[in-house]
């Protein structure tokens, strides 16, 4: 069939925009010979036209005028990779209501915003996609979306954040995390203000987006407690790796009896699961369902080039799939109603500092036994001339973990505040 | 939208196609909500219609009478679920000259008569997917041809037969060749009669499959030398433990300078590439690119529910996208050459049973030098009282490892045939 012309516009002509840009110019017979189209940057949104770029659109292709942009009848598709919620938002929404196909390699505006968005493009019936807000090169999504469509995926987990995986791969080989996380830092793989990754936030968006997908109902990122990898300890992962299991900070989505649990927090990791093993800044995310029992997908989470190969597949599958009935919708279709947080059930880790004299450990135990948890492994070891105990609780339900935690909290023999960690199991 | 009804025919109703026909009955809804179609089965071809069946099919949809299902005007699209080269191929060829899209799960098909069934697939217009046909419901085909669209994918390796993976996975455990492919067949992981899978060969279909995908160059089943596992000993699985590396039955497709090289082999695995904690039946696809670095695709490889999974995926995506122009064509756009098999390079592991005597190590390193291969590593010990080395060579051209082993094979100081394992590097 005869090549059609499509007319791409950026918003933002960043590390991400300029990777598009070269991306869609010199892959563009690969392009072609799939879809029959030529996709061609025919508008860019920036703030100063006039600055360097890493590769260089065409003549007046760059503005910083947004309605030049949405006005121009050459824009069939626009790609957002400017960032943030506003102005990008604002933007997003104008386009999706003049008609435009939007793509997003935002993730902190989908997890937030998705609701409204979606809204939006139903209404206008063009589509919204979001491949490159999640994991980057990692086609989640789309698997999500069109291999698992018939699917009955129950359980999501991913280390969806490259920062924090570096740091604890980092930890594993010895270390404090403050050593760490300068050392990621001097390599370029945490920002200067770690805070988003290190405290779970950034994990909690993808995890938020991912769940909404797997799921078919909407979760929000306030809809996900996080915990980050700030209070993590080399004892910590010690005990990990003595228990034959490697301490990461895991997102889990789990749909159990109608109800949906999404959170993010560093978990136990038992060596023998495809997520013990990833090292660095990688991203993978396994995601469970009833036929394919388990699937797994990695590669780089982050990177403008990396970000840019999922922006330019979604492009693709836009143009390619304009015009039927694929995949238009909102990926939701439900409302299942959020699992009680404290009715969440795991095994878990639990590290206790506590004082070395006798009766501590037959108090621990007894505390346990009356929140009903029982107690699966038990090492007691000296830390530093103290006296630890590291366990391996049962399944349990970790509000009941908690309680027993918090009332141990309150007795003089315990030195500091424990610590807790999901285990997952190979 | 309002939804189409589309009427699926099926060649064969097994394993693989029982579970396709439950899916669609089961997952319709999720099927409608993605693609605005209500999938059914209306016809399935068997050899005894009256045979009791996993899923039955509803009244009238089994017929012998492979006209009834070709010239039935409900069937849209067909998937081909029978195995085997003939009747399927027939039957493929003319489905599609009959304008019918067809989805196959059969990778001898595909890899042995793709050339041919995509030339009249594209002549007649429809479509003819074939994600079933490599490692079931791991989504590689569509990863490689929709998210990686714009992407130079250079390398694929894969562990893409569960079989050899359990047997290999079993003798790292301790146990020589036999013993863990009598256990593999005990507990249904390996067929009575194994030669497809521990020859090799069947892993050489699905390399061929996918490198024609990855590359848009037509690789067939006779392109691909391979070389099984019925030759690997235990003093081999514990070589490459004292290498920290693991040994793994690989598939290799390299694009090199504008040449193709495929290949099945025995492989050396550094422990901390994604490809060495591989364990038991799974399969694990890795695609290497430039933008992306490397994304990693893992699940089961087999099985009827697994495979089925693939199938509806496929269907789906062809009732998706069938009137655009998307993806109607072949995967292929160009013709490399291969590349001469004995340039193709490696660090490579030998083995070398070897009398205990004076003068042949040194022997042993004067023939490489001489054909220009150089050591990295050396191990001499002692192996059931004769001696062994244990070499991890440099980057070389296979041709030139080779011819040094030949030479030395014909020296009366070399026990038994040398065994040689390309390194694949973390």
């Amino acid at each position: 069939m005869a090549s059609v012309d499509v007319g791409v516009g950026l918003l933002g002509y960043g590390t991400v925009g300029s990777a598009v840009s070269r991306m869609l110019a010199e892959s563009g017979d690969e392009i072609e010979r799939a879809t029959g189209h030529r996709l061609t940057v025919v508008r860019a949104l920036v703030r100063d036209p006039a600055k360097n770029r890493d590769f260089a659109p065409g003549d007046d292709v760059l503005t910083d005028d947004f309605a030049a942009l949405r006005d121009d009848p050459r824009v069939d598709v626009v790609a957002e990779v400017m960032g943030g919620i506003e102005p990008a938002g604002g933007y997003v929404r104008e386009l999706l209501r003049a008609g435009k196909p939007v793509v997003s390699a935002n993730k902190q505006l989908v997890a937030r915003e998705g609701a409204d968005l979606f809204a939006i493009a139903s209404a206008a019936g063009v589509q919204l996609r979001f491949e490159a807000s999640v994991c980057a090169a990692v086609p989640v999504v789309k698997v999500l979306r069109e291999s698992l469509v018939a699917e009955n995926v129950h359980r999501v987990l991913g280390i969806v954040n490259g920062t924090t995986n570096f740091v604890l791969s980092r930890m594993a080989r010895g270390g404090t995390y403050a050593e760490a996380l300068a050392e990621a830092q001097a390599l370029g793989y945490a920002e200067p203000d770690p805070t988003d990754d290190v405290t779970g936030a950034d994990a909690a968006a993808k995890i938020a987006i991912l769940a909404t997908v797997a799921f078919g109902s909407r979760v929000l990122l306030d809809d996900v407690p996080y915990r980050g990898i700030e209070t993590i300890e080399p004892a910590h992962v010690a005990a990990a790796a003595s228990f034959g299991m490697a301490l990461k900070l895991i997102g889990i989505a789990t749909l159990t009896e109608g109800a949906v649990d999404v959170r993010v927090q560093p978990a136990f990791v038992e060596n023998a699961h495809p997520l013990a093993s990833v090292e660095g800044s990688s991203n993978v995310v396994v995601l469970q369902g009833d036929a394919i029992r388990e699937v797994t997908l990695g590669g780089p989470g982050a990177g403008g080039i990396e970000t840019a190969s999922a922006v330019v597949a979604d492009l693709v599958s836009v143009v390619g799939t304009s015009g039927t009935g694929f995949l238009q919708n909102d990926a939701c279709w439900r409302e299942l109603p959020r699992l009680d947080p404290a009715g969440w059930r795991a095994p878990f880790y639990v590290h206790l500092a506590v004082a070395d004299r006798p009766g501590v450990l037959g108090h621990a135990a007894a505390t346990f036994a009356k929140h009903d948890v029982s107690i699966a492994q038990l090492v007691q070891h000296l830390e530093g001339g103290r006296a630890a105990l590291d366990l391996v609780l049962h399944d349990a339900p970790i509000g009941s973990v908690e309680a027993a935690l918090d009332e141990l909290s309150r007795s003089p023999e315990m030195l500091r505040r424990p610590f807790i960690a999901p285990v997952i199991a190979a």
